[in-house]
C-alpha cells in the first residue's frame, strides 16, 4: 500500500453537501447536527436537515464535533500491562462494552509499567481531550497516580491511590478469600492449608483476612502452621507439595490457580486423588488453566470485565464516586471439580 | 466523582496566550505550532513562538491539528477478540510500539466477532478520520472483510481475505512445523508422531506441511498413521495419549501448547517421563502454560508482537506493500527442556 493510494478513496459528503439539499444554511445544519443548546431551528428547517442527513448519508466529523462543544466522546484507558496480560484483558473488555453503551469510545494506551510510555499516553489522551481516564493495573496494589491525571477525571481500577483523594474499584479479595474457604468447609473439611502469595499485596492480606474469617465462622481455630507462603506460581504449589502433605490437610485454597497447577503435578506425583484425598480450590479463574486442568479446578473468579465496567460507570457519574474507600468489587465462586 | 467536579480543572494555555508572549498574530503561532507547509514566517517570529510554548507549557490541540491538516495521527484496530484472549494481546503491543515510534496513536476496538459492535467500530474509526485499520483476528483464518473497510487503507493481521487484494501479514505455519519437527530429528528422534487440530484451518494444513517437509529433508518416510488428528486443547493431548504410545513414537509435535499440557498429563498417568521416554515440543509459546509445565515446554513461537507491528508499518509505507500474497512472520523456535 503506498500513501498515494490514500487519495482513491469516496470522497465524503459534507455539511455543505446537506445544506444545498435541505434548502438551508451551513449553520443551520451544523445546529441540527450538533444538537447545540439554545439554537433555534424551527421543525421544518429541522426535518429537512435530518431527511438530507439520511438520504446523503451524511456523517457528522467526530473530532469538529468535538471541538465545537469543547469535549470529547472518549475516555482513556491507562494500563501498566493488561492489554498484555493474560487474563486481565477483560478489564478492557468491561470498559469498552460500558463506554460504547453510553456513546463513548475508549483509547487505550499499554504503558508496560514504563514511566515514559505512561506520560506520552497520558499527555496523548489530554491532547483528545478525553472526558476522563481510566487509570488500572494488572494486579491489585496501590500505586502513585501521575501528576499529568490531575488535569482530567480519574478513576482508578485495579488499584488504589497512597495518598486517596481518588475514586478507585478494585475485587473484594477478603470475601474472596472467604468464599473460597467457606466452599471447601461446606463439603465437609475441617483441615485446610493455605498456601498464601509471599508478594506483599492486598490480594496476600485480604484473602488472608477471608480465610481466617471463614474458618471462625464454622468455629475451626485458625492454625498459623497451615499458612504456606509461596511465590504465586506454579513452581510454588510444587514446591509447597511436600509440606500440605505432611500437615495432614484434607483441603488446600490456593493463593491462585497456577499455585494450584503446580499443587496438582506434586499431588499426582504423590500418588494422591484430587479430590478424594486433597480437595483443591484456586483463585483467578484463569483462562486457559482453570477449566483444563485434570480435574477441572474450582475457583473463585477476579471480576476483570466488571471492574472495567464499574469503572467507567463512575466516570461518566452513573454511579456514584466511592468517596475515600474504593468500591469493592464481589469476587464470585466458580465450581467445577476439585472440591 | 460529579461532573460539575469538571469545571475545576485548571484552564489550559490557549494558542491566544502564546501569541501574547511571542507578539506574533495568532495566525502565526498556528503556522508555526502545526507547522504548516508554504507558509512564510520569519527565524525571528519562529523562534519566539517556540519558546513561548516552551515557556508557557502550551499543548497544542490535537484534534484541531488534525482538522486543519486533514489526517490524524490514529491508526485503527479492529480486533475479533484479541483484547480478550489470553496470548495475542502482544498483537495490540506490538502495534503500539510501532505507531507510537511514528507518532502515531493506536485506538483499540475489540469486536467480540460481533458483527454490529464490528460495523460501530469502524464508523467511530472512519469518523475519526483514521489514517488507517489494522484488522486482526485472535487466530490465523480467512475472513471476509467488512465493506465499510474499503473507505480506508487496510492491513490484515493474523488474517486474509478471501477475495485478496489487501495486504496481510501472517505466521508462516509451514516453516513454524518445520522448525518444531527439525527440533526432534535433530535430537535423534525418527518415529515423530504429530497430533494435529481437527478444526479446518491454516494452521492445519500449514503445520503438516512443515511437519512433512522436515521429515523428507531428514530422509525420514512420512507415516499418515502417525498424524492424530483431535481438538486443539488440553483434553484433545490427553485423549490422544494411549494411541501415541501403541504407536511407539519417541517424540510428539503438539498443534498448540494446551495439546502438549494434556499430553503430559496422559503421559504422567501411563508412568512416562519427558523426554526421556517420550519427547514433546508445542506451539504457540502459550504464556502462562508452556514455561510452567513439568519440565517446561520446548515450543515454537507465534509470533505476535512482530505482526502487530509489521501491520503498522505497511500501514504507514514504512514496509512496502505485499502484493497478493500475505507476507510470513517467521515463527521462532523457545527451547526448554521437554526435548
Amino acid at each position: 500500500m503506498s500513501t498515494s493510494a490514500r487519495g482513491s478513496h469516496t470522497p465524503s459528503v459534507t455539511m455543505r453537501d446537506v445544506a444545498e439539499v435541505a434548502g438551508v444554511s451551513v449553520a443551520t445544519v451544523s445546529h441540527v447536527v450538533n444538537d447545540k443548546p439554545g439554537a433555534r431551528i424551527g421543525e421544518d428547517a429541522r426535518r429537512r436537515v435530518q431527511e438530507a442527513v439520511a438520504s446523503l448519508g451524511y456523517r457528522p466529523n467526530a473530532l469538529a464535533k468535538t471541538l465545537s462543544q469543547g469535549t470529547s466522546r472518549f475516555i482513556g484507558l491507562v494500563a501498566d500491562q493488561i492489554a498484555t496480560t493474560p487474563f486481565a484483558g477483560q478489564i478492557i473488555h468491561g470498559a469498552q462494552d460500558e463506554a460504547w453503551k453510553h456513546g463513548y469510545v475508549l483509547l487505550v494506551a499499554n504503558t508496560d509499567g514504563n514511566d515514559e510510555a505512561e506520560a506520552e499516553a497520558i499527555a496523548m489522551m489530554l491532547e483528545h481531550q478525553v472526558h476522563g481516564v481510566l487509570y488500572s493495573t494488572w494486579y491489585h496494589r496501590e500505586v502513585v497516580v501521575p501528576e499529568a491525571l490531575h488535569a482530567t477525571d480519574t478513576v482508578l481500577v485495579g488499584c488504589f491511590a497512597a495518598e486517596g483523594g481518588l475514586p478507585a474499584v478494585v475485587p473484594d479479595e477478603e470475601q474472596g478469600g472467604r468464599t473460597a474457604t467457606e466452599e471447601l468447609l461446606a463439603a465437609g473439611h475441617r483441615r485446610i492449608a493455605f498456601i498464601n502469595t509471599t508478594t506483599p499485596s492486598p490480594a496476600q492480606t485480604g484473602r488472608l483476612a477471608g480465610y481466617r474469617s471463614a474458618l471462625e465462622g464454622a468455629g475451626v481455630e485458625f492454625d498459623d502452621a497451615l499458612v504456606f507462603p509461596a511465590s504465586p506460581e506454579q513452581g510454588g504449589g510444587y514446591a509447597t507439595t511436600p509440606r500440605i502433605v505432611a500437615s495432614g490437610a484434607t483441603a488446600v485454597f490456593c493463593h491462585n490457580d497456577r499455585v494450584a497447577m503446580g499443587l496438582y503435578d506434586g499431588l499426582r506425583e504423590q500418588g494422591l486423588r484430587i479430590p478424594e484425598d486433597v480437595a483443591v480450590i484456586g483463585f483467578d479463574n484463569q483462562d486457559v488453566i482453570a477449566a483444563h486442568l485434570r480435574p477441572p479446578l474450582s475457583t473463585v473468579a477476579l471480576p476483570h470485565y466488571e471492574l472495567g465496567a464499574a469503572g467507567v460507570r463512575i466516570l461518566l457519574g452513573i454511579d456514584a464516586d466511592t468517596g475515600s474507600e474504593p468500591r469493592l468489587i464481589v469476587c464470585p465462586p466458580i465450581l467445577r471439580q476439585s472440591v
